[in-house]
């Protein structure tokens, strides 16, 4: 409810077409809907120009089939749902809804409605186990619409593999580097970079990395100016940034 | 030196203007002088839009006076010198140079030159002690030409303070939020609004908050999207990026 | 044992009907049964108002049984046993116990007796995946005697689903605020009320939440007054302390 | 502004009292004043029964009287400052304030007002060492207006010291539990009794305590029910929550 | 090899009965066995009064059998194996070892030879579920002749069922404590008795325990004097201990 | 009280000697002073056959003082106090206390009373920066009538000089083992003898030492048997775990 | 590519050879081979006198076919595929690849060239289960053409079997110390010799150990000089070191 | 005391020349001088080459100068003091001593006797910050006598700072890489290079750095071949070890 709605609410309610405790009613009526389970919270496109995103893991098929039909009805497309196995992708195909599942990035898109893609985010990776996180990233972004280019294994323990590749680095808009180990990889290309470079720490390595804990302090600590960081394998959150910079000043 | 002018140099062989043991020579000649102690780089400004930044903190005022004097011979402006103390301040603007210092950011600009501002960057605040970072983040986005609203104090205990305020955070094109403790702040912005959120956990707090651990951890895992996190105090890096990202778009 | 008890025993020495020897016996006796692999505590319900909960987690069936048994015959109803496993209570329905089981909460009641419910106790979480410890709690305080309030998945990524329900929150006595990832619901919580806030920090999430260390950290260092803090994922512990504040007062 | 207010307000639009425009103003007026460094919250007793306190580390004297001022000119009493050094104490009082000062708990109150204290709340304390953290949280209940026994040194190494006073633990409807090396006080005191026990872990001991954390991990896994924690050293936090359980069912 | 040893031998060159070439080679070979993938310390017994105990953990049930078979072919009885699954110790008694298993301490005696036991060794444990850890100190001590008096499930929680114990604690030559959780029992006993307690933090609990780190920080910071602590889970370790203090003085 | 003395006081009961009411008003009297900020423990030389120790760290002057002058009512003598610096020694010399002070050990006694000294205790340490926490446990063991064998600077890297000592170390009854950095002195110890080694971290050394966790983890986890652990930098608890050992079978 | 190559390029362009344009795209031209999914690196043996490596964890067995095809069309030998399964390397062999597996170190090498083995590493090892680092350690020296001499199960918790060997340790140019639990061994080894130490701290051990973590601080603040340190089990690491150590000043 | 040694003293007994126990006590004598709170070891040069090294922090002047003077009556030069005070080395010049102090690497050299350099070590650092730990090693290395070339200032947010020198760590025999923050410059030198790197984080940054944990925890999980690693901000030790390579095969 923005306030242009409340203002012509309160205008009903001087011109007597709205009764006061009618009005306060609808004030409190909140934009989402309720399954006892889960508050469905369906004006996030008008909030946030994104659809709401169904976060799949440790929800069971049916509960994200009621979420879906919910957001379904509320005429929305592009439902993205994260972390969801084969076998609850399979289960809502059985029933028959109209759903494109991406296996390395455990993805799926319910209803998908191609957008034109604009402008450049280049993913970064070190290594090849750093795969799934990076197509998290790569498909959100893709399905939210933005020109994607992956540049894979480019870890800095073989620099000219990186450096061979600068000039796709100096023509993104905004940059996701995913690294596991020593996280090296952000702050490499920050210093070779202008625009804002995100940071996703990954738990690829062994003992010392305590499950991604050196690579996200190290992106955090990084030398070079221009690196942001988010949680230790969130690609979904990193696409989701590189989203809305990606866009800006893009029709 | 960039694609171009390598090329340029290369034609310069074939026309037998260089001979090739000079051009090896140039292409190793690399844009940073050497003072010893520093390594000054003076070509950033291309490779990243923004002038060199000297980090103040420990190096003694003679250090900051040899960097900022090799700068200024290169005909550099608005050098940004962060965690400066007044007394070094001191110290350069008896030494004449033209200096601007900002106690509470701990900063100062040698030789100011103003830029017209542009864009929207808000940067929010949990409560009165998290100001040093703040203005940090603040002044450093002034004289990088950004537009800057500050939303000082509107921490979650008082929810209201920062309801009150929802249309300042709508047209944001990019937030800073900053706190501390149990690092809420950043959460609930990032729940209201689509543009990215620069989250800064700060030390502040005491006890089990570890030094700014728990509002870092807090950042990290926010349940809201569009949340990146830098450095515990770092204020000046927020402000790195939200100037990337504010500039999108503008002219 | 408590001092009456204690007097009159000395007045029975006094009075030639008890032996001094058989007196300090008796003193020493101890109002618990010992199993060998475990002392049932059969006088806690005086003590603590509150029937002998018996942690179901790393107890084998039989050892379960066996405490319930002898409980049973010193009289005690509505022995709650949390943290058991579906297989544990089919074993206990088998064996002929008068036996309730709750799936999701993993809790079991035997010889349940209902108890008026009192007060008013609202469990607000942030996400569907703390359900779990959220029932928990719930029925713990159900069996209790205690109204109770469930408010799901009111998260703070979606403020406006927690602002439409300010009145219940207004209403309740005590309040258990669940949440994982970075815990911010209780602080939001807190700020809005003026009751006593337990919060509860689920290990929902991943990376850098290290298994609910996120929302600890955070629920500590709440900025807003009336927060303390129970064990990660203890529901019933939460449970416990929210029974004993919402029956204060109440006949 | 609370829900009648709202519908009043609703009720003067309708009876043309008050024009839409200058209600939808009304609504989005916060109770609350801005000093620029500062966002004072002056209905905080209406909303929460507990006046504004003013937390007084990392604020500067002029920081602290231009709050106050703004409080009292507000019309409230009773206002408490924590965590305030002596000098700062002296300055306030050197400018007239009506301000009581209490050197071990570092509090003051400015214009104080007696309440009649209520209740029952005991505050027990571990070592001679946590007495600052014990006072803090006596001085802040008796100033909210509550009765506090102290009882202090009562650490497990002498469990006959305890048990002594086993009677006072009784008859208390709130304790606070004070204590720091291996914090277990907090769980000796829980299963001695049945309300609710605050635990404050503190700083005391030193080597692998790591300044409160043995403690603070010892009270969150305590084995004895009814047992919840705030900060490290948040002596006020406890006596917060205290005062609240502690006024149920109290006229 | 003793002080006494090697003057012999040095008597023997002297005398001529050793070539000094000789000499050196026997003083050089060493009282183990080597087996290629452990070399068997043979004499032991001699330096530590206890026969060589094999940790079974991670060892296939060949390398015991040939462990155990050249410490027997030395003549040792008594061969102590600790966390030896039932599997393995079925496999040496089809292999016609004279093996004693016990299940709950996971532990095997090869060529068990009655002892003597002496002095008083009481173990205490806070819960049911501390067992194994505790049955593993407990058939140790009995393996190398001291007597155990098992005190079992006597956690803080219900104070009265270590207090109704008193009397045998303080007949006690040493006490191993053994808790998991807050590891408050360790600082109780203590406080109550004058012989040495060792401590054993278990992993027992859940969330904020970290797998024992909690119980551990406890016990290390205990408040009562006489505590010493061995590693989470560590049994035998405090078996081993409380052996050589308990037959101290003893015949 | 011990259990005679509680008979006894029901045989006066029984003869009419003893009011019921007095004699529970005498059982609850306990045999402790209460200074208001400390409860001094008066009778634990009986139960625990080690006088009161005063631990000095963070008490004033005036509270060590006051402690002091109630035992000495109590006729205590060998009154020791630990972590007390020669300010405080000194003011409590100028009070006419019969005091000695020991300086590199912060120790103090008053009223030393020579006792004579029983027993072997070998205290060795790693380096020569260990020297205050090794003096603490010396001092602590000579005041209480033990035999101390010091063995200073006897680190792993240069493992000649400790086995050169071996002898020493075999004759010991109880061995503590001083050390920081990694700690293996303890494991080197134990491997060498056969009675109980008390093992002491110290928080000597830096960066990656962590202020003694590195030192505490490597002597938690000794590969050798026979060590236990007391907290960083407790030369003095270990000192009172040896002395009750190394009195065992002694007269 | 070396200075050379780029100078006798920029003398083909001088002499009219390669046109500048070309010359670009070859200085361009990276020695890597681009499978999409990993980025082989086919000069590394010329940049690093060692074959690539093949980190064999989390690649599919199709994965490991593809890279190792492209090396060997590249006419690589010796290739060498860390942490690689029995099941992969049984598909591989079946796929006609020249391969030769080592179970217990995990290793694979595909055309294994016999080197003529120089030098002499020492590898020492704590106990039997630090064997696999051991023997991943050992099989890749030999893989790579040094001597290496196996030194297992020497742990300080019986130094005569380590001292019994202090000849070889004294021959050895580099030394190899794996150990888990305390980490004690690198230590000792160091003091004992002048040659360079490389440690591997193992996740061997339990409770405290924390995975490793134990072994590693200890190994990063050993007292004895000579000592560097690999992450917890990377045998392979240590290797790699020791490989390029133990090869200097060899022909 | 070599094998040899202790072949001609048999001899002697066999010959009758010494008499076995005057052997005996031959064999004990340690070649360290005692002074009571230091076992200084004059032998070290011959057991690994180089000579006594003097820890200086925490040491008391009068203590240096007691170890120093026992040094030199045993005839050695060179003698290395590291982490001493310009105070300490003043103190010891006014003693007469003949010495030369580095006031960045606080380190003197006492009786220095200038060794001819051989080999190449390399010192690159990332930032002027890390100073202090650089000169501490280049001045080790040179005092040992060693080439030592620094390369300071060349982190990898300036990538061209490095690779402009690629040619001069392309000819390193060992390379120190020192680096606090995220300190990626450890990775990406070796990959760059096939020489050993020793790898020293150090505690430059602030806020999640950890006081050097995160570039601690980065070296270790090092994505390239040829890293080990040293304690945080440990020069020395790093160079120790840098010369022991160097000096392979030179003469």
């Amino acid at each position: 409810m923005d306030k242009k709605e409340i203002l012509d609410l309160l205008h009903e309610i001087r011109d007597g077409k709205t009764a006061p405790e009618d009005a306060l009613l609808k004030m409190q009526t909140m934009p989402f809907k309720d399954l006892g389970y889960a508050k469905v919270d369906l004006h996030r496109a008008f909030r946030q120009s994104v659809a709401e995103v169904v976060f799949g893991e440790k929800k069971t098929p049916e509960q994200i089939k009621g979420i879906a039909e919910s957001m379904i009805e509320s005429g929305i497309d592009n439902i993205l749902i994260t972390r969801i196995s084969k076998q609850t992708a399979d289960f809502l195909l059985k029933e028959n809804f109209n759903l494109r599942y991406f296996e390395i990035a455990r993805l799926a898109v319910i209803n998908p409605k191609p957008i034109n893609p604009v402008g450049n985010v280049v993913i970064a990776s070190a290594g090849t186990s750093d795969m799934p996180i990076c197509e998290e990233a790569a498909v959100t972004l893709e399905i939210l619409g933005n020109n994607v280019i992956r540049l894979y294994d480019v870890g800095v323990s073989g620099l000219h593999r990186l450096l061979a590749r600068q000039e796709i680095l100096a023509k993104a808009k905004v940059i996701i580097a995913v690294a596991g180990m020593e996280g090296a990889l952000a702050s490499v290309i920050a210093g070779l970079v202008s625009c804002p470079v995100i940071a996703v720490p990954t738990s690829v390595g062994y003992g010392a990395n305590f499950n991604g804990l050196s690579a996200l302090l190290a992106m955090l600590n990084s030398c070079s100016n221009g690196v942001s960081v988010v949680n230790i394998d969130n690609g979904f959150g990193a696409a989701y940034i590189a989203n809305s910079i990606n866009k800006m000043g893009e029709k």
